[in-house]
């Protein structure tokens, strides 16, 4: 069974139109830690046929953005005020899985980070790294 | 009539699946500068309405590289390594407008920022400001 | 005559251990921009004889911070949250200058960046690029 | 007995006359990690009495770039070419570590983070996190 915050995190995850259509899919939340996959497509791709940066870097802010949002308060959500990428490899493979750990949870600010791996069969590879701070806001739904 | 860097953009600009999927269209190529629109739509949106940060990193992202692409030689291509962005203000309008231009253009690498405005009317509102840094790579085609 | 944000922006630089260890100097403060001077010598040094990028990103940092001080309330002052710095050229010179610049004054967040110019005779050149983002908090003094 | 490598990092280390005149130490070096210490000073302090986030940057910078170095071959140095860093606490306590380790190690360019704690009695607290990038260059002598 799902707590509550992993069932809200799968409710907003449901409402972001452009994860949808870039064909990102939410795998796991966890308190301090959220999981996204996205398997390369047209859909997400640049012109050289690897994922582009702004999906990657889409699935990972996401990831980082969940993965403090399940740290705050009900009636609190959170927003993405700056974040820094690096693309370590390129983006190409099976599937790319973003996961979001919290480093640093504060009351207005709250730094995460995520990890992209590259997965093609029994290999993973590191292909890009957030660090990402997000800003506590109240809302009424995310 | 356009140039042959201006013609090499607009190929590649064609061949990107996301800028597809979520909308983006080029608007202008200058040498060090490049402009990408986008009207924020169900494709590109996120839970609360507003553009996804994803989407908005596409755009200044893809127009910071080819920024840094036109003041390239013909057998060069770039690749983004890193890049950092600060998101501003809330990205809703009738239209984002993203424009980078290159701050250091080097032989290896290259540095450019982007600038995101939300456009309603007659108002522009500054979203969006990102700094990138881009590696020379040769290519066969962009 | 200076105004009160100024010598405010004054007295604190002159408690500033250490920018007086590196040999910084205040030179112009006015709303939302303030520069900064450093002559590298032996106590900003990198082991290449350039200054030390912790020296750089110190003047950079305290522009951009100090500007976004100008714009607050007599009873806030600012907290760098975090900041990107890419550095451009190696900094040499017969003298650093960093200007800082908000780009977005918020009451919680304000975005500035600062630019790191080497000075040399007639000619002047872009050593860095920063962008930070401060954080207003109540303060008894600076 | 220490490495060549070692070896390296410390004549290198002694010649950076802006970390002399903070009070930084060399603690630790081995290949892709090196770890560097401050204690805080009125040379490395800012107006509040925290450690000026210029003195947290350049030992993070340091360490990051250092391990860096560690992996590279002995014709090769390392320059920075941009970081971003999040202060994540008040840079106080009775001293500062910052480790910094190889995220991916290139031919042209590496990626690498820093960790820096404040240390007082039993308790360590994270007060900052660094990912630079760096690139290798031919060197006569570091």
């Amino acid at each position: 069974m799902e707590t509550r915050q992993a069932e809200r995190v799968r409710a907003s995850f449901g409402r972001q139109g452009l994860l949808q259509a870039i064909g990102a899919t939410l795998i796991d939340v966890r308190p301090g830690s959220v999981t996204i996959e996205l398997c390369p497509g047209p859909s997400n791709r640049q012109q050289h046929g690897y994922v582009h940066v702004g999906a990657v870097s889409a699935i990972a802010d996401t990831a980082a953005g969940y993965a403090a949002q399940t740290l705050m308060p009900e009636d609190r959500t959170v927003l993405t005020t700056e974040f820094k990428i690096n693309l370590l490899a390129p983006a190409v493979g099976e599937r790319l899985v973003a996961t979001g750990e919290v480093v640093k949870a504060g009351r207005t600010l709250t730094v995460a980070q995520a990890k992209v791996y590259a997965i093609s069969g029994e290999t993973r590879k590191l292909v890009a790294l957030l660090t990402a701070t997000l800003i506590a806001v109240d809302h009424a739904e995310d």
